[in-house]
């Protein structure tokens, strides 16, 4: 009997309606012959509601009480769950990640997943039930003290099940089809994708595809654990994220989709001198300030004052505290100044067959000149093209490259839905 | 260096406010010199939210989830609190029931402590902490599931944790300010106590007075644990339980005070054979049914029909169970018929000095007599009367006893406030 791990994100349970029909859905899987394995997040708006309390009775709340908080919301959702299922004639029982065995380090907050040591979930589904794990949360090996995994940590905490329990697959279930070609909100055209390799898929999600959190996904890719990205509103096939390449079943495109983010700033450093180890000193204060930089360009010094300008995005969030952190270097390093701009985008070309293929950035940039958008940051990898562009002219952007690549559905419709029996 | 354990209800953390400011109450103990120990319940109407989302996704929750649901509220009023005594800039450190070392059997929603193992309180106190614990909880030994210890379960908690630490007092706060000698609100002239006896506490918190569970005065009185009960919105004194007697602190009321209770119904077995044995199976039929019996009258039979009338008080909420349990046995014993009542009430004069003071008995039912209210049962201990009337009685029965043993605070205000300087 195979194992599946389920995972249901909080628009998913939100209400007791949401729960009932969440329940319905596992004892289809049970019934369908599984031993069946569920991580639930929190219910709606729990944990906001939570955070909200907590910022009333102090400004500044230690991890340890935060985690502390926050993992009552999980336990709310699963105990319910456990509870629905068992109101279907089913057995279910609800773990906390401590008791799932999810042993992390003691960073509060944003743990990272050291060990799982499944024993109980694996005794539960011996002994016939379903197992409903808390996603998000685990205990520190050292200090014993409950820990979350932050964000993304529900995807990440079901595909590390789904791994030290060698199931058969990692279901994410939330309220979207799958992964599309790009954003539907932007691109009505877009195409969901049947398939998407696991590096395809880690440059969406870091490139701003909001379905899938980078770590679930390298995670996944770590242990080869396949996942199927799928709606809990339907009973429709969504996107399976896999590295099996067979030319039969996976879509021969060279494009993946377009990806798109609005959530980083930019800020240039300008007038740099240009000598060894000055870009170091910049990025080692950001990195003591613990802020995550995403694209960084220099751009070859001017040749007649020695000084180059150095430009980085980075999250909004970390704007202040970047800010903050350079302007205490800036004597030292000697740079001319600082130009922070929130007013961007940034949109990406994703695709494990642009490697093969020349062309694809001529194509990109040509299509974005053509909608009349100034590109003021590239950068690239292996199987992805990234470009920031002015906040405004973002939806242009993945619309007009969607268009470009024919990656839209009209074009390619009956190639991708048809003869598949979904 | 003592150890203090304080005990707050769900009204005292109902809010950001109530929390804030019991953290500032928390922290003026542990700058008195005391290491301190804080158990806590749920906020405000949390459980009985929760409760009500569990009913709308099963009648019949189990009751494994049911407990892992239910502590999730204790979950967000500890690590709230712990923040904001962390933001009064003391170190508090919160813990579950589990992480407490609260042990107990495996009976979900009435678990009973088996074990208290304060390893990591003792370890948080030594380290110059506040610990926070989740009161109402604890930890399966067996099944090393979570469980809720019922009803008075988080005054439980704190006794059990305050005899397992050898605290020096363990203080229940609430919102009112300590036992008072009758119902304040029924009896204005009610007085509080300033220290009232285990046994005496016990008969009031059985016959009806709802600031302390039975259980948690049971388990004080078993390791001679000083409770202080007192309000968390006032700073006065409240009142002492102790074993302790003493001629120059203790008053010499022979009266404790007058307890009420309407939450009972009266069941009447009438016609019953008066032979071996008919008793033992009506009330094993009503064990079996987990119904919990309080005042058993049985009337001499009467001479020409050898038959007798056996009434007893129960829970209202056992009514229906024990109505048919009975009626499923009423062939076998031959009983007549049944009556059930829930328009009753019990009043009840309780005294540990009663027992050595003749004409208590008599004065009570005179007062009553003299009232204008009839006695429909009557069951004594060693230091308590109690009478059931007709409900609508009750108040008038309370006070007139109130008033007919000099309780009222008119007759004695001096000598009960004068001079003890609080």
């Amino acid at each position: 009997m195979g194992v599946v791990v389920q995972k249901y994100g909080g628009s998913s349970v939100a209400d007791a309606e949401g729960i009932k029909r969440v329940a319905q859905r596992i004892v289809d899987a049970k019934k369908a012959g599984n031993q069946v394995v569920v991580v639930v997040s929190a219910m709606g708006d729990t944990t906001d509601e939570l955070i909200d309390l907590a910022e009333q009775v102090s400004p500044l709340p230690p991890g340890r009480e935060m985690d502390m908080l926050l993992t009552a919301g999980e336990r709310i959702s699963m105990a319910l769950l456990a509870m629905a299922v068992g109101n279907l004639g089913h057995e279910a029982r609800s773990f906390t990640g401590s008791q799932a065995g999810v042993i992390t380090d003691a960073a509060h907050g944003k743990a990272k997943i050291i060990d799982v040591t499944p024993g109980r979930i694996r005794t539960a589904l011996d002994e016939g039930a379903i197992a409903i794990v808390a996603g998000f949360q685990g205990v520190s090996q050292t200090s014993k003290d409950i820990t979350t995994l932050g964000r993304g940590g529900s995807d990440t905490t079901a595909v590390a099940l789904a791994a030290a329990l060698r199931a058969d697959v990692c279901e994410i279930y939330s309220d979207v089809d799958g992964v599309f070609t790009a954003d539907p909100r932007i691109v009505p055209a877009a195409r969901k994708r049947d398939r998407i390799s696991y590096d395809e898929m880690l440059e969406m999600a870091a490139c701003g595809a909001k379905i899938l959190h980078l770590r679930c996904v390298e995670y996944a890719r770590r242990y080869d654990m396949p996942i199927h990205v799928r709606s809990s509103f339907s009973l429709k096939d969504g996107t399976w994220i896999t590295d099996q390449r067979d030319g039969d079943t996976m879509e021969q495109a060279i494009i993946a989709g377009v990806a798109h983010d609005r959530s980083e700033a930019k800020i240039t450093v300008v007038g740099v001198p240009d000598k060894v180890g000055e870009a170091a000193r910049i990025f080692e204060a950001l990195a003591d300030a613990q802020i995550n930089i995403d694209m960084i360009v220099q751009n070859v010094s001017a040749a007649d004052t020695n000084l180059t300008d150095i430009s980085f995005t980075l999250p909004h969030a970390d704007g202040q505290a970047a800010m903050s952190a350079l302007t205490r270097i800036q004597e030292t390093v000697g740079f001319a100044s600082l130009q922070y701009d929130d007013q961007i985008g940034k949109v990406s070309l994703i695709g494990a067959g642009m490697r093969s293929h020349p062309g694809v950035t001529a194509k990109f940039f040509t299509s974005l000149a053509e909608a009349g958008i100034n590109i003021s940051m590239i950068s690239t990898s292996e199987i992805r093209i990234s470009v920031v562009v002015d906040e405004a002219q973002v939806d242009d952007a993945v619309a007009a490259t969607h268009h470009a690549f024919d990656l839209d559905a009209d074009d390619v419709e009956a190639v991708v839905y048809g003869g598949t029996g979904r």
